[in-house]
């Protein structure tokens, strides 16, 4: 069969929501060109874990090239996308011009850091493996540097950590991070005195996790106290310059590390499409998830703004799949001569883990908190990592880490 | 008790000499500072594992703090040390001054490339975690670059593979590269054509595995052709620039790879000692591994040079450990006033695998080739890996593999 006369579909970006765009069509008699700069998928719910050395890089990477190895009506080609040229109908990638039919745009967002340069000059952030790989390397060093730091202020300034944003990862990071120390930093720094050591969560808003039930912000705050996480609320940030933050009241935090995860916004690809953007620069998208006046071209997941009963729908890995599946069907009803369905977000609720056998969940209109919600945590998560073997090795490290309170190891490597 | 009027013992290096020393000293009445200038221990010989992505970086290394967690006479510091002084007895680490009563220097070496500035700059070596991940995301990116390179030349020198140096180290990456290729690449590259790739191995002398038995030479060459692996003696090489490798006889190799496992020579640290050195500026040291005029002064391991029946003990893990046991001991003798005793090194033979189930072994004076050395192989080298979680883990990687001919990732990281 000459497949070359088939419906040409580029799908820039192989995160959640190109992914299951490209899986969506896997049957279908389409041929499909999937780009990404790297060359492997990332679960990203779970990158705060490599910053806190809890789970290892490869552990929630995939190579995507694996991924589709059964799915014959897909090519995979790593780069990054130069410009799009929408009006003929092509991209250009390796210096090659790609010509399409239709077009996926899902390259997902960047960390916002609302115009701070001084956060993102001096700050750490969880955006890709790299990002989070060297954050890991920083939280080591500071215990290295302090374990033969004499003097007490200083020491006391390396071993505090600030968290910025009371979001779900926030809330994850802190929680992970406050119980590294107290279960596993103290054993490999027998000399570490855990009350020289300090982990701050700010919180410009009056309460973490903003959107959900009351009872779960409670539950959250309560159990992130347990993990000696020291939540300050209403507190805004006005400067960090990589020795002391600078609050909204003008109060400082020596520290040479700060964690940045309060924000996401559009990737300089986007800016640079000419098209309109919403909050965030964000791509205002047709309900259909078609870009305005390009009926063959859809923007989903992170890039895309849309908003539903009157409120944006949040930039969550869950709004990515589901859009990811809904753009592939209404491609193949453009194909099929078919109209378009509108896009309606299903919202599983929240999940988000405080540390080793405690959660926060909300799951069918109900909330769980502590070790169940954690087994649900567990066992959801188990389930969304690619690939059966990793699915077993992450298992394994929990299943050891619930019973050795020990994480993974805890490598410092040159960037 | 006062444990500050016990010996104190200073160890530079956490490679095998230096574990093995700190081990050697658990029980002893003495206190021990352990400097590394990374966090972690290294099992070297799987590095090359790491550099064709069959195992992950984390898998052959482990925390030092960790290892140590138990030996409470042991105190580990991370860095580089500036500068040591013989005759006050005292090192510099980390802007401190440290004294010490016995010092052991066990830094291992570095690549020596034998003055070939251009190999240095533009090949590729085996030396730490670093440099082997570097190697690991070039290898792969030759594969996604050939895999959208229209011109066939250009495609057939991305595909060339050359490995310089016959010794263990060339030999396993010869082979395990050839397996790669042929088992994992041509499933995520469906377009590759296997014919288009090289892997070149070339040795400057007569026969691979120069100091074995003619047998084992043999069973070598035999396991590494029927991986695909382009097998050049007497071939020694002029130059490379990046582009192509010049050979002795003027021809030249078109490739962007070239990976270097012909020579270790001392490090920085040790050429600045102002000792007298030997081959390769390894420190001669006495029979008993003291620096000659420095009874209190040990070097072992890559960093010592000691001949025995007149031939220089070679840069071997199997060397360092038992030079680490012996200069414990030997410190140990000094303590109580007894005489030092002269190494005498104990050969358990060469091991090396050529890809999954096919290897070479020489061990109590039997040769071994094909699937019993390979299980040889796998069974010592997960025994020796430290930590029990990264047997298992490891184990789990190897028996997959053997099942599925599928390697562990291939994520392309950036540097």
């Amino acid at each position: 069969m000459n497949t070359n006369n088939l419906p040409h579909i580029v799908i820039i970006g192989a995160g959640f929501a190109g992914l299951e765009t490209a899986r969506g069509l896997s049957n279908a008699p389409v041929r499909i060109t999937l780009i990404d700069k790297h060359n492997h998928h990332l679960f990203q719910p779970l990158l705060y874990q490599v910053a806190i050395a809890g789970l290892l890089p490869s552990q929630i990477a995939y190579p995507i090239r694996t991924i589709f190895r059964r799915q014959k009506n897909l090519n995979f080609q790593m780069g990054e996308v130069g410009a799009i040229n929408f009006d003929e109908k092509y991209i250009k990638l390796n210096g090659s011009v790609i010509a399409y039919d239709y077009l996926v745009i899902a390259v997902g967002g960047r960390t916002n850091f609302f115009g701070f340069d001084s956060i993102e000059k001096n700050g750490f952030q969880l955006k890709d493996l790299e990002t989070a790989v060297k954050t890991r390397n920083h939280l080591l060093s500071m215990f290295e540097q302090a374990s033969h730091e004499g003097d007490a202020e200083k020491r006391k300034s390396l071993l505090t950590f600030v968290i910025v944003g009371g979001g779900p990862t926030g809330v994850e990071t802190a929680g992970a991070l406050g119980e590294l120390i107290s279960h596993v930093m103290v054993k490999d720094f027998p000399q570490l005195d855990v009350n020289e050591t300090r982990v701050i969560l700010l919180e410009a808003a009056a309460n973490l996790i903003g959107p959900y039930p009351d009872e779960l912000r409670k539950a959250t705050a309560k159990l992130l106290r347990r993990k000696n996480v020291d939540i300050r609320l209403n507190t805004k940030m006005e400067n960090y310059n990589g020795q002391h933050v600078t609050l909204g009241d003008g109060s400082q935090i020596e520290t040479h590390t700060l964690i940045w995860t309060a924000g996401v916004k559009s990737t300089e690809m986007v800016d640079a499409l000419g098209v309109e953007q919403a909050g965030g620069g964000r791509v205002r998208v047709e309900p259909t998830l078609q870009l305005p006046g390009r009926s063959e071209a859809f923007v989903i997941g992170d890039a895309a703004f849309l908003a539903e009963n009157g409120l944006p729908l949040p930039m969550l890995s869950t709004v990515a799949i589901q859009q990811g599946k809904s753009a592939a069907q209404n491609i193949l009803r453009m194909i099929n001569g078919k109209p378009l369905m509108p896009f309606h977000y299903k919202d599983p609720g929240l999940l988000a883990t405080i540390g080793r056998n405690a959660a926060v969940a909300r799951i069918w209109g109900i909330s769980f908190s502590g070790f169940i919600a954690w087994l649900i945590w567990v066992f959801l998560h188990i389930y969304r990592i690619i690939g059966f073997r990793n699915r077993i090795v992450v298992m394994f490290n929990w299943i050891w880490d619930y019973f050795f309170y020990d994480n993974q190891v805890r490598l410092i490597t040159k960037e």
